[in-house]
């Protein structure tokens, strides 16, 4: 197979994050061409100037419908702002170009329901950037309960928290703004939607609770405007295997840092998670001995593909920016026809529906059926 | 004053605990006359001698009736079954006799009233024996709520599990039975509920839902039979005091065997506490250098009074039986008329009332007021 | 058999741990008599009196001695400072009484000896209070050991830290003058020992290093004081089985309140444990699944012996001064003729040996064997 | 400035390392011009094509002499086994090359000392890959000790263990041959000698002792073999500073993966890491309200430099790879004049010369001094 050809749009920090996987995932994998990174597109043809030569790509434009079109590119990254997602994926896919969109899809449910169509269409690989589901724990963790270890699930909660709103005395800014979306629910618990689909299945109703910890916040005129948005959500869910389950999400928790805390309860033992500490879980299983049994706290390590392909020893941690090398090589192998762990739009318009009928829910105070 | 004449009515588990309470709380407070154990009553005469001689009371019946009626005794303390507690304690209560009464109050929350009434009559000291309150630990977690160290509280999650009915294969018993109450929610939610009441305050309004992890058991007999309980139940809640919070219990966790986990989130912090590691608390508070800013373990020690009564030095660890010993000597200090930390019948019915809002809740499927 | 009568000598805070614990032994284990709580004796009348009051004894004495030859006494606590040690307990054993001493025996290895000595020649009991070692969680590690399940011990090491002597500007009190023993060795260090004696045995030879972290103090008048002990103490170890070992003491251990952290490693797995965490212990064994194996933490519970007799579930916490309970009723199994975990006066000696062995090496800088 | 030429011998997990850095430091840096992967030498021509293609390397050769003559590099990194390290280093150095070479420096004192000499010679950059000092946290830790955060230091341990030692079924290898080097001190001790190193500078003696867990191994033909090196090693240090200390060391620890556990005592707190949890650090102030005091445990994060450069939210997680690019970024900052944090031959002789007199001490059961 030719090398793929690379197109991306967008260098923030998600940007870097998609060119430095690209960069490294032919060494790190070794069975893969290394790509050709042959676009890049920035809001100005300078700044993506400067963007190439840092990130190591061929050319560059200050027109991303041109790098969508350019017949070079094979795959477009698109790490642009989440509004921007639909026009670029849409037009990406019309050009048969394969898509590697950031999460979530879109700000709007039509939206995300029309890249779907258009995925659908084009029959090119398109897929979302959930790399939390790429570290080789979360991967063991599947792994385990698909084998029955802590028997069927009939409970789960998950918490997902970080402290960025957390400051009552922080200026209003577009987070606060009825545009930006729901608040933390899609703002980042998304993230945890994610886990929940590829760990227990999809969701068939919930009840939820949005709240604002502050009413309002200064703008730098010395006035106080009010806050539109939702940054502590709280969701009952009843999942589709009937299991019954708790979603907490809150972005103004003091403290938290990247905290999605995981605790899935079987017939036959238990697993946490938290990736604060992404290189760990925790299970329990309910035999042996009953004097030494304990929750087992598990090191990430070559036993946990592809964990084998960074480090030869366990416990000497992966970070974040490598479950988006592992993700680059999940889409590589779905555009080479294997079988990959990839959320493509099919998934991903299943979280989409969720964060829906949880807003949907909030706002009524009853239960509400996710749509299928 | 003259010693307290106690009078004990059970002697299971926590008859032993209230006994080893009574017979300690002098020698660790030193500010207290000595008990006299008076009288102990169990089911039959002969078991009254055995338990009375192993526990140092004086003398032993097979009538609880005689036991409140005896003018020796000024408190009675009630360790039984939880559906004898409304009329030992009526009793207790209109022969003008001090109640310590295990929690819950009753298994209906008409009972839960009348021993209310009755309590409310008589003007006795009717406190309930909710031990987590006591914890030094959790008096910390309240004098820095209290003093506004980490702010107006916004948000607040309690989870709490154990594992005594997470095995699909135990047989079929009575906390099964319907007749037990609600499953969790009663059975051990209302511990997590009296850590609220003195953290957060009441409860404004509820939503929840329960769940049963196995829908039957084997009897003995070879056959199954229908779970009419619910080891699990998850509650939305709303604060009078406006904060939002979930609550969620689970008594078929795998490995847990004491969680009772708090997270309380305000507007300059967090506290996080685990009943687990109960000589611990961890608190985050948004202040000084950015660059050392994280969740701080505190240990249990002499700075958390009553701690220094039990040992001079921190991070030596008190026990659940002491914790019954710091409710004994608060229970004293009601009587005394002294500002004391307890529950009484009063903050208890709100406890129940909360119950049984949460029980309608999650059969409606609706948000429920609790009653005032 | 009839009950023992106790004397108790002091009453500070070790002495009102003995007087709780005697009081509480037959309510919690059922299987022994209620103790009488005989005689008291403390430094004077007058704080005897108040003292027996408080603690529940039936007489108080201002002269140790007329408790020690008092025909109700069977037992001899003895919880006054280490340099009264020796003459207390010897007089009751030639009284012919048992004896339970606080740890250390006495403040010189050849006083320690003469207690040995007067030990053999009555045949009366004489234990030391060396608490640590009754825990549940230590009586699990030691069957653990014992039954190969971690296989051969090859590796210890033993950390034990407190910060009472921490803060630099603290006035120069009597732990620092070389009258009160060599420092953290002999302070507390010998704890260390009671739990390396009872999971792996003997020492055969040290090496040791001593060292202050101060050299001198503040002393009232504005003036500075040479420190004369050692707060740091390290000592590498080779036991009688041949494995090796590390033993590091600290009293200036900034935020270290009662950690004694214990890692044993053996051919087939390690145990972690730390007293903070008393209630916990970690194993890792070497088998089954490799993607599964981790350090697990067990919470103490009924199937460690004899949490059993203190609480019916797991993961509700035992206290120090549980402990304490149960060394009580160990030593009156050693009186009944009992198999008893308790440390004599023949083991004792031998934690004396060590520690005063590895103060010599510690001056000469060479390894020091242990004598027997 | 032009960009630098590289070249890479070794293309084993290091070198993959080493690729991945040189691939990724422009990008995540930003500040610096991308590399020129110029020459990879590998054993054979064929190999290093393979390798060459898969690292994104220019060119290949099967002569690693032909690589350090060539004009093209500028920087050479060595990854090769360690016997090789001096004879390629020396070539590259006298070539005029700088050096970027994997610890240890040598198998032997000797030939790192000839590798200094030929350092200080040329004049060129000469670096090793002691990665662990390059840790965002490690960094903060550094800075508070410079900052007196902690006060003067005086007592330091540092434990280091993994298992790949641990099983003792597993055949002979050449780790247990007395040609590798004494076993556990110098195979991997070096990495907790180099955060001695930067944290609390050099060690003036030595007391060690090394052991082996198991005295033989078995050989595939059915036989055993004796053990040659020591598994084990513990040295008591004395520190320049004056400080004393303790160094671990156990590659037999079974259930350690990378721990790398480090505790800095002061007179005003105390730092705890263990590199297994590598994106935290806990530390302990004695300040501020006692009810409150506790260790925190600080999330790496933007306010730990350069942590900022790969993420921009705390608590995402850095791993392993990340700390190599960081290691490059030091590396080209000191070919180019900056203030670097390296060790550098000068301070790389300092661990070799430690090493040395810990082997010596431990032969002859004496404190040693460290050459300086």
């Amino acid at each position: 197979m030719a090398p793929l050809g690379i197109g991306l749009i967008g260098t923030g920090y998600m940007g870097k994050c998609h060119a430095l996987a690209w960069n490294a995932v032919a060494s790190v994998f070794g069975d893969v061409e290394r790509p050709r990174l042959a676009v890049l597109a920035e809001s100005s043809q300078d700044l993506a100037d400067i963007r190439a030569r840092e990130l190591g790509f061929e050319r560059a434009t200050g027109d991303w419908r041109a790098l969508v079109n350019d017949p070079a590119v094979d795959v477009v990254s698109i790490t642009t702002p989440n509004a921007f997602h639909p026009a670029m994926a849409i037009a990406a896919i019309e050009a048969g170009k394969h898509v590697w969109c950031e999460k979530p899809m879109a700000t709007t449910l039509a939206d995300a329901e029309r890249m779907l169509e258009a995925s659908r269409r084009a029959g090119t690989v398109a897929v979302l950037g959930y790399n939390y589901i790429q570290n080789p724990i979360m991967r063991l963790i599947r792994s385990l309960l698909t084998e029955g270890r802590i028997g069927p699930v009939n409970h789960i909660r998950i918490e997902m928290d970080e402290d960025f709103m957390a400051d009552p005395d922080a200026l209003f800014f577009w987070k606060s703004e009825a545009s930006s979306g729901h608040g933390a629910l899609d703002d980042f618990g998304v993230h945890a939607l994610s886990l929940l689909t590829i760990l227990v299945g999809g969701v068939r109703r919930v009840c939820g609770q949005m709240a604002r910890p502050y009413v309002d916040r200064p703008v730098e005129d010395g006035t106080r405007r009010a806050v539109e948005t939702f940054d502590i959500a709280t969701m009952l869910v009843e999942l589709e295997t009937g299991a019954s389950g708790v979603i907490a999400l809150n972005r103004s928790a003091w403290g938290r840092k990247g905290r999605i805390a995981v605790q899935i309860f079987g017939s036959r033992g238990t697993l946490v998670f938290d990736q604060e500490r992404m290189n760990e879980v925790q299970l329990f299983v309910a035999d042996g001995d009953p004097r030494t049994r304990g929750f087992r706290t598990i090191l990430s390590g070559p036993d946990h593909p592809p964990y084998d392909r960074f480090l030869p020893a366990a416990g000497h941690s992966l970070g974040f920016g490598d479950l988006k090398i592992i993700e680059c090589r999940e889409l590589i192998g779905r555009i080479r026809g294997e079988d990959a762990m990839v959320i493509d739009f099919e998934s991903g318009i299943r979280i989409e529906r969720c964060v829906d009928a949880m807003a949907r829910s909030a706002r009524s105070g009853t239960w509400v059926e996710v749509a299928t």
